[in-house]
Parts: structure tokens; C-alpha cells; sequence
């Protein structure tokens, strides 16, 4: 057995724990901030309107952002994302939403279209990889 | 080139390597225990009948505890799961499964709603990332 | 704040960089190569006929190895592949392309059907893991 890595769970006043998950939303182990994908639910449930892609992805980046602060770090933390979109035709729109949240370099990102996401009114779901001791910023 | 870390190709009696295979079903890479998807095949051709998605789930965890558990580790080493269903009403008996697997706090957790698999009668397959220096058990 | 890992931006001849983008390509965080996930795009655009899923996927690993190597690596480093398809017919021809690339012990290999990827004549996305520091040649 190897000795052990620092574990945290995180929490965030960003995003709600439901009692009855058989998940965890977020650790930080040692440098490590692992997180499950997240989604805009359910602020697409209290939208006065259906939230386009756009508004989806920047409150998908919001919550995993609010996560990688828990955890003591910020957004140049964020070195990759998966994306899951229902609708590829959205891409343009992620795409958007990710220039107007980060900054270049831009962290790599991987895009695909799946048949669905666990509610129906979902068009996106992103599963970001970051680490506490990674800066884009200071890439050369 | 960098010193090399140590790597150890994982066997295990609970899962069947193919002589043809183009793909290693799982690593000890240093502490990371990296796998393959897994899936419930073979057991779904060998069930009396077809089974359902909490039985699959239940297969493809044991599966891949079963390389943790040839690395050394246990179920606790177990921090993330990125899970891929083909119906996603299936959610819940996938949730059942995790909640009967793991114990608090549960691995994060993705989950999304793909085409199909590689055999018609499975209805999920889960990627899975695991270290040995990590214990969910020991989490603050 | 954790003290910083070396980071660099990967280029390659081999990928063109689109002065659009919103996320890189590859980056090299300490030993690990991160890349986002890779399709046949453009190649799939200026071929004569039109590219079955074999020519796609060796593309595909062709780019992959490109930023691999790009960052002093080999293909020896490359230790999984997260592999969608837009058709699982196609896992055979994948499999072919895998084995006419790496050499037992081959990477990890994860395989869905995905809905769609960004552009409708792409069979195949690959999103790899790499680290420099890892030889699956030397695996016991």
C-alpha cells in the first residue's frame, strides 16, 4: 500500500449537494482537482426561459470554476474539458462561451455529440480536468 | 526523456484477455491504476437472461475492482467514474448499483447518454481512474 | 498556491492552428502530454474519395504522435485512447488501425458510438493520454 495523497472534498455554495447522490461532485487530491461533469441543472429548471448553449456552457464553467476556488485555485487551473453537447450544431456557441470565460492559451478541449444528458432540457455537460499547480498563463 | 516510472501490465482471473486484442484492459503506471472502458460482455451472452442495467453495472464494477485489486489497491483507491448508457432512463438503477458498490464519499461521477456500445445488448460501460495513494475513506 | 509545474504549448507542423480557436491543441504540463481530442479534419476535406474509418483513425494517431513527439516523447508514451465512433461497425476497422500503429502491449482503449462529432463526414475522435515518463515497452 502506498502512502496517501491529500484528500479533500469540496463544497460550494455554487452548486448544491443532493442529499441522496451516489456521487461526488468534486476532491482535491494533492494537486489534483478531481470533478464529476457538471451541468447548468438546475438553474435550467428556474430559467424564466429555455437557456440557449451559450448560457448553459457559462454556468456549466461557473460551477467548475466555483469547485477549482474551493479547492484554492482559478480559472488558469482549467487545463482540459471534455464537452458533451446533444446538438453539435451548439459548437459555435460553446465555443463562444469558452472565449469570453478564459483566456489564451485556451485549455484543451474535446467536443462530441452525445444522444443525452440526464435531463432533456440539457445541451450541454463538461467534464474538466485541473490542477492547483498548473498555470496557462505562464506557458511558454 | 524522462526517468521512466514504473509500469506494470495488470492481470486478473475475474476478466478474460483476448489473444487478439488491439488494447491493454489495464496498467499499475507509479500509484495511477489506468484502465479501459468496461463493459458487462461476456457475462450478458452467458446470462439465462438478457440483463438489466443495475446487474451490468454491478458486473463492470466488480470488473474493474477486480484490476485495483490486482494492483494491490481496494474499492476506496476508486475516485472517479465516467459512465456512458444507452438509455439514460436507466440513471437510476446505475445509481442504485453505485450506492450498493461504493460507501460515502462516492467517486465522482459522469454520465451521458451514447448511440450504442460495442455489442447491441449493453447498456453501459464505465471508464474508471483509480491510485493506490488515494483513499476516499481518509477524505477531510 | 501549489509552486507551478513547467508547462508548454505544443506545436507540430503536422496540425495546423487555427488563429479562431478556442482551445489548444496540446500542451505539455511537467511529464504529462494533454491534448485535446484529435479528428481526420481537414485531411477528411482535401481527400480524393472519401476516408473510411481505417485512414481516419491512423490520421488521427498520426496527429496524436506528432504533439507526442512534438514534446520529446515517443509512441511508447502513449498509455490510452478514449475512442468515439460515429458508427460501431467500424471497431474492427479501428482495431486494424490500432494494431498497424502500436506494438503489444498496446494503450488502454475506451470505444462509444457517439451521435456526431463536429463535422459529418468524421468517423472517428481520439482523445489521448501521454506521459513522457511512461515506456509501455518496458511494462513487466
Amino acid at each position: 500500500m502506498s502512502e496517501g495523497v491529500a484528500i479533500r472534498r469540496l463544497m460550494t455554495s455554487a452548486v448544491a449537494e443532493l442529499e441522496s447522490a451516489t456521487w461526488s461532485n468534486a476532491f482535491c487530491i494533492g494537486n489534483e482537482v478531481v470533478m464529476s461533469g457538471m451541468t447548468a441543472h438546475p438553474a435550467t429548471r428556474h430559467a424564466a426561459e429555455p437557456m440557449d448553449a451559450y448560457a448553459q456552457t457559462t454556468e456549466v464553467l461557473r460551477k467548475l470554476l466555483a469547485y477549482v476556488e474551493a479547492a484554492g485555485g482559478n480559472v488558469r487551473n482549467l487545463y482540459k474539458l471534455v464537452i458533451y453537447v446533444t446538438d453539435v450544431a451548439d459548437k459555435d456557441q460553446v465555443g463562444r462561451a469558452r472565449r469570453d470565460f478564459f483566456q489564451a492559451p485556451y485549455p484543451c478541449s474535446t467536443l462530441v455529440e452525445v444522444k443525452g444528458l440526464v435531463f432533456p432540457e440539457l445541451k450541454i455537460e463538461i467534464d474538466a480536468w485541473a490542477r492547483l499547480d498548473v498555470d496557462l498563463s505562464r506557458c511558454e
